[in-house]
């Protein structure tokens, strides 16, 4: 057996069956592998920032990490922003990146590059294989990298002789420690703070904003009467079904600031302490009012859930309610406790959402790179089915696309409706052709405002003076309009438009109700 | 003034004034200050990638650098495989990335990354901003950090702050020193090598691979009897119109192999010792013969023009012949010494470049990204008009749209003709939009055999047992079939397609007779 068939096997043993790749000439022993292993499921795609991006859509909703397959360090690169992503969506993803043959590398050919400096600005865990021997064992250790602690990105390279030298040894799975629990002492003593009656926020995030999570939080807040947030981008949100739906920490700095305002205590579960996403002139980049202590329940690497529900018993919080409809139902940014009516009328921010709101199907996983034009979404889904809400964790554009691939390559049951900016979705859009290739149940609604609309907010908010026709022209994208239902038709998706509510209601309604991949353009009014 | 503009100002005084931007919050005023700074033209782009990659195409036909404006950490990963070849090309090009602001470094704030370490990967010369009052004389060290020697890659760091803070000064540009020379004893001891009579090769790259240089080295060639060669993957090749035409090494080692077979001493000038592209089992990675010595004219960072001349005088070579089509019109890998007729027919990579070949204007600029599909090009027009070859300099596919693009501002009295893979097309595919939005004459044949052709051979060449269905799916494209008519409508491109010989050259020639860029789908029969 040669190198890359015992990491294949390895891989597959410690439960990554699922593959991302953009093969190369130095992971063609990999490629050829997978006919002997096929257990792995290897998903092609056409650019490497849709593997990275789709191994941290699939890492959220499976909870276990996918593999990604890349080509040296230029591939690596190319996947880099998305790895940026998942880093701070703090999910499990084990990349394997060919290199050149181990004897190859002293020529420093046209290919070679710093893969080892690249790998190490966004890497957990990173090795390099030196052996056929061992590199079953080194696909096992990445693993159980990616699980930590702390985990995260766990980057394994394999020069080509490697992969294709005999000898290899498929490796068993190593042993999984379950997460450290947090010192009951901490528990006890946050309780004590909840307990004295000073105005008090709860904010969570990370694994807290699960299911069992929200539902001790709520609690906690409940008993306690702290004030409950939920930090701006989560890795994966339960939301709906009657679950506590904690208001968010709003993304513009002042806003977050008049959330915290009052608060005389801030305590932490799974969340970091919130700052500013930028700087601006003159603004504070740390949202905690002053005079106002920070006190962490549980970060990152410690089980967050286990901590809310001994700091709920801790503050005698009694059972939540949680009945669909019932007073757990929280607001989630506001709105009233129906599902919205089917809009009609003009399509705007506030339609698009009623229609998203109306039809949301149970049991959908919502993947969020709507930036400014999906901001009455939230509100408009909080009382409907419950679905998981993937939200952009790194904020860098490009996410979205690949996530929700990802996402519906680990959940093939569930209906995935991706929310896309349009100049966002130009990033990664070759993430359509892989839904295509693998008829994937995900319907976008790239919303087009041909324009980098934060961006123009942005001009303003940095206070610069941006009124020119040249700065204007720079976040316009309208110099020609970009047609997404004839990009997505090249790339294989069948796609339309929609020019009002009623045609968007009726298109979403249609596409949630057909399987496989399919896009909406919907043009908002200006 | 504030920093932006200062940086902007000294930029245009040292001669850089196009920028490919795609801007973030962190570089708003910069934006911002383009409204002051019309000297500077500023290209928007819709992916990093693709910014990149157009400074590299704009350097290689201006002979001086572009600068790119990137967003943060992710911004730069995402050019980071263009950059990758722009290193490989040894062009000057200046980044400046924004950063957040120094105050705002300490949070960690979600699109905080190791941006410092990724730029180390992949520049020669990297600084970060730390003053508004510093930033102009920044730019100006960038700018003649990017000439050298050595040369390369320069990239700034622009904290917002440093942006937006008063007391900008734009700086004067740095005084340039020429190319250094290279010894007249090392000109002397290889003029005496090649007088010598002994099997010489002499091998040619880099800037030996204009005008001069081809000159230069065909007499030297002709005097001695020395063999003439030339790299693989030139940054940019004067051809056609009568020049010197060497043959290039070939890029399967073996074959290089062959070509110096029976040399006894190896003379490079601008070029590199070759050596094989990837390794393979059992295959010798130096392509250099046992026993050939290995003798440096010139590397990098020196005057090779100069040295061969200065060599052809020292070899006692008389004038090159150097008329159109006479003996000076050498070869460039076979073909007869006219144009190629008006193909007919079916659609082979053989007729596709007869097309080529019988209609490429004079003047034009070819980027080369064909891979398999375009190895009959360069003999089809090696005795055509005079023209400019821009090959794939760093390997890493996604190069050829955007440096076509590039090379299209920098010269806009000039075509440029963009010979692109299917597979490659689609990583950045997004130029397309640039091309549309500028109004570029850049004409791209897609060349859709439907498949990653080039790893179909090297799965078998590197000894993989890769004849199974899932290891061969993994190499195909045509489920679904990308439908780049559709694509490159929806970035606002006029796209048609090509099914004959006859529809090519049909399609071809009013494509190069129309203003603005157009691209046509070339479907190879099988």
């Amino acid at each position: 057996m040669n190198g890359a068939e015992a990491l294949l096997r390895s891989l597959v043993a410690s439960g990554v069956d699922a593959c991302f790749a953009n093969p190369g000439t130095s992971e063609m022993h990999f490629v050829a592998a997978l006919d002997r292993v096929p257990e792995m499921r290897a998903v092609p795609t056409l650019f490497e920032g849709v593997a990275t991006g789709a191994a941290d859509g699939f890492a959220r909703v499976a909870g276990r990490p996918a593999a990604t397959l890349l080509h040296l360090g230029p591939g690596f690169a190319n996947g880099m922003a998305n790895l940026h992503n998942a880093r701070r969506a703090q999910v499990p993803l084990v990349n394997v990146v060919g290199d050149h043959a181990t004897f190859h590398q002293r020529f420093d050919a046209r290919l070679q590059s710093d893969l080892w400096g690249m790998a190490a600005t966004t890497s957990a865990w990173q090795r390099s294989s030196t052996r056929a021997e061992d590199v079953g064992a080194d696909g096992a250790d990445a693993v159980a990298a990616s699980y930590g602690p702390p985990g995260g990105i766990a980057t394994l390279i394999v020069p080509a002789d490697v992969s294709w030298d005999e000898g290899g040894r498929p490796a068993p799975p190593r042993p999984r420690a379950p997460l450290p629990l947090v010192p009951a002492d901490t528990v006890e003593h946050v309780a004590k703070i909840l307990r004295s009656g000073e105005p008090a926020t709860l904010l969570i995030g990370g694994a807290a904003m699960g299911e069992r999570g929200l539902r001790a939080a709520e609690r906690v807040a409940r008993a306690t009467g702290a004030k409950l947030l939920c930090e701006t981008f989560p890795t994966i949100h339960a939301r709906g079904g009657g679950l506590p739906g904690p208001e968010k920490m709003a993304y513009y700095g002042e806003m977050g600031t008049a959330q915290l305002e009052g608060s005389r205590v801030l305590v932490l579960a799974g969340a970091r302490s919130p700052v500013a996403f930028f700087a601006y002139p003159g603004k504070p980049g740390d949202l905690v009012p002053p005079g106002c202590p920070v006190e962490p329940l549980a970060g990152p690497g410690v089980d967050v859930v286990a901590a809310l529900e001994q700091l709920a018993e801790a503050v005698g919080a009694g059972e939540a309610p949680g009945s669909p409809g019932g007073p757990g139902g929280g607001g989630g940014g506001g709105g009233g406790r129906e599902r919205p009516d089917r809009p009609s009328g003009a399509l705007t921010t506030e339609t698009m959402a009623a229609a998203v709101g109306h039809l949301l199907p149970e049991g959908a996983i919502v993947v969020d790179e709507s930036i400014t034009s999906g901001l009455s979404v939230p509100a408009a889904t909080a009382h409907g089915p419950r679905h998981d809400w993937l939200a952009l964790a790194g904020g860098s554009i490009g996410q979205g696309l690949p996530v929700a691939t990802g996402a519906a390559v680990a959940a093939p049951d569930r209906r995935v409706l991706c929310l896309e900016a349009d100049g966002s979705a130009m990033y990664t859009v070759q993430s359509l052709w892989t839904q295509a290739r693998e008829g994937l149940d995900v319907t976008t609604i790239v919303l087009a405002n041909r324009s980098y609309a934060i961006l123009q907010f942005e001009l303003a908010r940095v206070g610069a003076s941006g009124d020119g026709a040249r700065a204007a022209s720079m976040l316009d994208l309208h110099r020609p309009a970009l047609d997404f239902v004839d990009i997505a038709a090249g790339l294989g998706v069948p796609a339309s438009r929609a020019h009002s509510a009623d045609e968007l209601a009726d298109l979403l309604e249609r596409c949630l109700a057909t399987d496989g991949p399919s896009l909406i353009e919907a043009v908002l009014a200006p």
